[in-house]
């Protein structure tokens, strides 16, 4: 009996806002064979000590212990997808406990909110949800343009786990995917995604893609966007190098190529610096491009006074394209997929590499 | 010189509407080798009989010849998936000109309608247009409830063309397709589509579906909708047997068996009449039912004052979910490839067989 306790492990729960108790009663069921506590954390109230220390597994946003009180921790597992707003804390410089992340688990909202954008802007919704207000059964209010994705190009910068699904959903509507990449992915292997895959989705070896193109210079993006496509995703993590990368010249370039009636439909669900959003914004109204679905913006929240607001055919939501009921639950798949490997002395998945600097 | 002109095909295309000139461009590369006349049907004005007299090949709505001005005609095209109303025609009913169909063409369109009306509902697009509108950043509009469509399960009533389409989407999604035909499919071959496909899109083989159901009784059908589905797709064609096949007890079951949070949403995209449609708002307003899309409505255009206009959760679009740019270029497609296989000596695609009644 007493061996049997000394091996169950204690999996510490910490949210930032109260969860619907359906969804805690599904967290539960997660870990059978651990103890499993629950914690919400409160905005300047420190998580109890006795808790952290009695905890073996921690799975938290931001919330990490002191030195002292981690000495039983065996993994941190963090509902974010990187672990940039950790790097500072001592329990990341300081020990060795492995840092486990949510990368991976962002593809099906992400992709659900851009396909969806994408049709709603193509098959007109706005006017028919406003008719719908008004109790108006009129086909006219669709007329002209309504046109479909069979057939179109879609040019995803940044082939992650959130571009290869949007990638397995846009070749399902019949379109052909382009990849781009910072590096080159010149052999079948290269191609493969190695995080944590949601079951059921993605792009797993990536043979989605009918092209390849890599780059981390603007002239390489620039051959990229003058490929002939109708809708550009913009996956790309901001750095220095991908600062505004994509302004006047860019737009320009793929407006110039497109090969449809309509003009190139840009979607960004990276990060907002990554578009200089005032040529975005000339862009959009001077029609050189078609449309644009924006979950991010420069700066969030967007003030309201900002130009954007009110571009040709945007259409703006508050960061929220990876939230959702499934949010939890799938990451906390991802460490029930790692508990299992550490009974079986298997590597980690999704793991961060100390050193590795994100 | 004067034996090519002998075996060049006139191609005349009646339309009802007229086309913006970049689409009449487009349909004229559809005939390379042929002489292409395009001519636009007014309302009650007769189509003059030298057009039709000079023309090899009709493709057209519902304008036909009298007899006496078909001489020359080898094959009508229709731009509809049905022929019903052609069948009084002294065309179909006294010669044997082949008579070919669109059907297979509204597969795209009508997906696209159905899983933007899904992800508009189910990521809450409607209050982030309206915040939007209001210039308001603010994510708490879309709390509580966003949820995705991974590990759903969707049942689809009819597994035509359009079904197939859906269920490709569907399938990338995350989703698992649970097929419903009026006749059993046991065999692999007997899931195949025999019908025109749109290149890159649909099940050609059946292949997608975790499990299929079949049977033209209520009973079958209840059968169906107590397997756990979150979606409903009815994609059935009108008859006696379907007439508000779907009513009170029909949408219980499907409620009572869901298995996820959210209640069964339901999507019609065949005819008003298969739902009883009083039915159908009253297990919306009572939560029986989480949501519903519909393109068809009884009766149709809707009344103003109809109850179905404010219905908890329902969109309502005026029959419009397979119109597009590419409709007419598509059924065209259908057109080209069946004088490649009269040139051929082979057997047309989406033929009309008399006699078999639809």
């Amino acid at each position: 009996m007493g061996d049997a306790a000394l091996s169950l492990e204690h999996v510490l729960v910490i949210f930032y806002q109260n969860m619907p108790a359906e969804l805690e009663e599904l967290i539960q069921t997660k870990f059978p064979d651990a103890e499993v506590t629950i914690y919400h954390s409160q905005k300047d109230v420190p998580v109890p000590s006795e808790l952290y220390q009695s905890a073996t597994i921690l799975a938290t946003f931001a919330d990490l212990p002191d030195l002292k009180d981690s000495k039983n921790l065996k993994l941190i597992h963090t509902f974010s997808a990187g672990v940039d707003h950790l790097l500072q804390h001592p329990i990341v410089r300081e020990t060795k406990i492995p840092l486990t992340t949510s990368s991976g688990i962002h593809g099906p909202p992400i992709a659900e909110w851009t396909i969806m954008n994408w049709l709603v802007s193509s098959r007109k919704y706005v006017k028919g949800y406003e008719a719908q207000k008004s109790h108006l059964w009129d086909k006219a209010v669709y007329n002209p343009g309504l046109h479909d994705q069979v057939g179109k190009k879609v040019g995803i910068l940044g082939y992650g786990s959130i571009g290869r699904q949007i990638a397995r959903v846009s070749h399902a509507l019949g379109m052909t995917v382009h990849a781009y990449t910072a590096t080159p992915r010149l052999t079948p292997e290269s191609r493969h995604d190695r995080g944590y895959i949601v079951p059921g989705t993605g792009d797993p070896d990536g043979s989605i893609p009918a092209s390849w193109h890599h780059g981390t210079d603007r002239e390489s993006i620039r051959s990229f966007l003058a490929t002939g496509l109708d809708h550009l995703v913009v996956s790309l993590p901001l750095t220095p190098e991908t600062t505004r990368v994509l302004a006047t010249e860019e737009f320009a370039i793929l407006s110039k190529h497109s090969q449809h009636h309509s003009k190139p439909y840009v979607t960004n669900i990276s990060r907002g610096k990554v578009i200089d959003q005032k040529a975005l914004v000339d862009a959009l109204n001077s029609g050189v491009l078609g449309g644009a679905a924006l979950d991010v913006t420069d700066p969030e929240p967007l003030p309201k006074d900002d130009p954007l607001w009110d571009a040709s055919n945007v259409q703006i939501s508050p960061h929220v394209s990876a939230l959702g009921f499934e949010y939890f639950p799938r990451s906390l798949d991802i460490l029930a997929v790692n508990l299992e490997r550490i009974a079986r002395g298997q590597p980690l998945i999704n793991a961060y590499v100390r050193g590795k600097g994100y």
